[in-house]
C-alpha cells in the first residue's frame, strides 16, 4: 500500500469522512479507487450502510490507521475515500451562468463558495490560476461535498476563459456573455440596482487580499456591494454569496 | 513580565498584528494595557507611525520574542496589543436592529459575522451561551477588527435576552421587537418575500451543526433562505450575511 500526503501534483485526492465519501459515491462512484477505514471496535449504523454500499460496488475497503496518520492527521474521521482527479469542462450554453474566481487563495473560502454556489444552483465555476488547489482535501471538506456536483475548470488567465466562454455563435449572430466584476470602487453600480435580463452572465470575484486588477473596471460592468466605510471589504465568500443570491432571486422573481 | 496563553477566564485579550492594534487604538485606547513588539532589525513606515502614536498615548511598548511565542505561536505578526476585557450592553432602542446568535461554535464564523454586521451597519450582537468566546484572539482576528466597533452582550438563554430587549414601554403602550428566526423548515416564509416595516427587529441564527431549537418556530417568525435540496444548509456566516443584507436593503430602498 503506497500512500503519501496529498500534493497538487498527485493524481488522486481524498474525501475525508463518511458524509463526503457518501456524496462521492452518489455522484462519481467510478472515480473511487479505494477506501480506508479507521480500525475500531464498533461501527455505527450509518457507517455499516456505507460499507455495504461500497461492497456492492466492489470498491476495496482497507482497515489502516497508517492511512489516517498520513492523510488526515488533524482530523478524527473514520473513513477516507481515495479518488482519481479528472478535469471537467464548463457548460457554455446561454442558459448557464458562470462564477469566475480570479486567484482565490484560501481553501476555506473556496469551499464555502462552492457550497453556496450549489445551494443557489450555480454549477459552473471558472478558476483563474494561480489559485489554491480546488481538489485539495481541505477545499473538498470546506465544500461539504458540493464540489462533486459542480463543473470546475481552471484557466491560466481571464483572457483564456473569455476566448472559450465569452460568447457563442458566429460573428454576425454572436451573443456576448455579460461580465459583472465585483469591485470596491464606490462609483460602481450598487448590487441592489442590478437587474439582469437573462442567465448568460459571469460573476467575477478577485483575490481575498488584492481584489480584482483595475483593468476589469474597463472591460466589464462593475458592481459594488453597499457597505459602511468602517470595514475595508467583505470576506470573499460573503461577497460571492451575496452576488449569487441577488442574481438568482432577481431572475426568479421579476 | 507575566504572560500566559489566552484563556476564556483571562481578564485581558490580545489584538494580533498592526492593523488590529491600530483599530483598537482608534476605538478603545484606554483599554490597551501594553504592547509587545517582535524584535527586528528594521521597522516599516506603518509600524513606525503606530509606535509613535503609542508613545504619544504613553502606552508601554516592550520588545519581546517570548510574548510572540506564547501568544501568537502560529502567527507571524510583528505587534500584539494586550487589552482589558470589558462587558458591553446592547442599544435597546426601537431604531436599532439586533443580531442574535444562539450557540455559535466557530470563531472564524463569528468573526466573519461581526465583519459583515459592521459592513451593513448592524452594531448590536447578542450571543446566547454556550458559545465560542467572542473575545478570543482568533475571533478578533477573523473579525478584522470589526469587533471593536460593536456592542456585544452574552445571555445564558434566549429568554434572558427577550426579558431585557424584547420590548420597550409599559404594558399599555408597549412595543414588541419583531423576532425572525432563520430555519431550515421549507414551509417557512422565503427570505425574498420578507418586507420589514421598521428597524425594531432581531435576526436570530442557530448553531452551525444543529441550527435553532424547534421551539423558535412557535414563538417567532421563521425565514427560509431558498436553496436547492442538494446542500444540507448554508454556512452560518453566509446565512447571517444574506439575512442582514436583505433587511438592510429592503428598509433602505422601499
Amino acid at each position: 500500500m503506497k500512500l503519501s500526503r496529498y500534493k497538487h501534483s498527485s493524481s488522486v485526492s481524498y474525501a475525508l469522512g463518511a458524509t463526503l465519501t457518501y456524496e462521492l459515491l452518489k455522484t462519481h462512484p467510478e472515480a473511487i479507487s479505494r477506501v480506508f477505514l479507521r480500525p475500531q471496535n464498533k461501527y455505527g449504523e450509518d457507517l455499516k450502510k456505507l460499507l455495504l454500499e461500497l461492497k456492492q460496488r466492489r470498491i476495496s475497503v482497507t482497515e489502516s490507521s497508517k492511512a489516517f496518520n498520513t492523510l488526515a492527521a488533524k482530523d478524527n474521521c473514520l473513513v477516507i475515500a481515495e479518488f482519481k482527479k479528472t478535469a471537467t469542462s464548463l457548460d457554455g450554453s446561454a442558459e448557464t451562468p458562470h462564477i469566475v474566481l480570479v486567484n482565490p487563495s484560501d481553501s476555506g473560502n473556496l469551499g464555502t463558495i462552492m457550497r453556496t454556489a450549489l445551494a443557489f444552483d450555480y454549477t459552473n465555476i471558472a478558476i483563474i490560476t494561480p489559485a489554491v488547489d480546488y481538489l485539495d482535501p481541505k477545499t473538498i471538506r470546506a465544500s461539504m461535498g458540493a464540489i462533486f456536483h459542480l463543473n470546475i475548470e481552471t484557466f491560466p488567465s481571464f483572457e483564456n476563459y473569455l476566448i472559450k466562454y465569452g460568447q457563442i455563435g458566429s460573428n454576425s449572430r454572436e451573443q456576448k456573455r455579460t461580465l459583472y466584476s465585483f469591485m470596491l470602487n464606490r462609483d460602481s453600480k450598487s448590487l441592489t440596482d442590478i437587474k439582469p435580463r437573462d442567465y448568460y452572465f459571469a460573476l467575477i470575484f478577485g483575490n481575498e487580499a488584492t481584489g480584482l486588477p483595475k483593468s476589469f473596471a474597463e472591460s466589464t460592468d462593475t458592481i459594488f456591494i453597499p457597505q459602511t466605510p468602517l470595514v475595508d471589504s467583505l470576506n470573499l465568500a460573503i461577497a460571492a454569496s451575496l452576488g449569487m443570491y441577488h442574481f438568482r432571486t432577481e431572475l426568479q422573481n421579476h
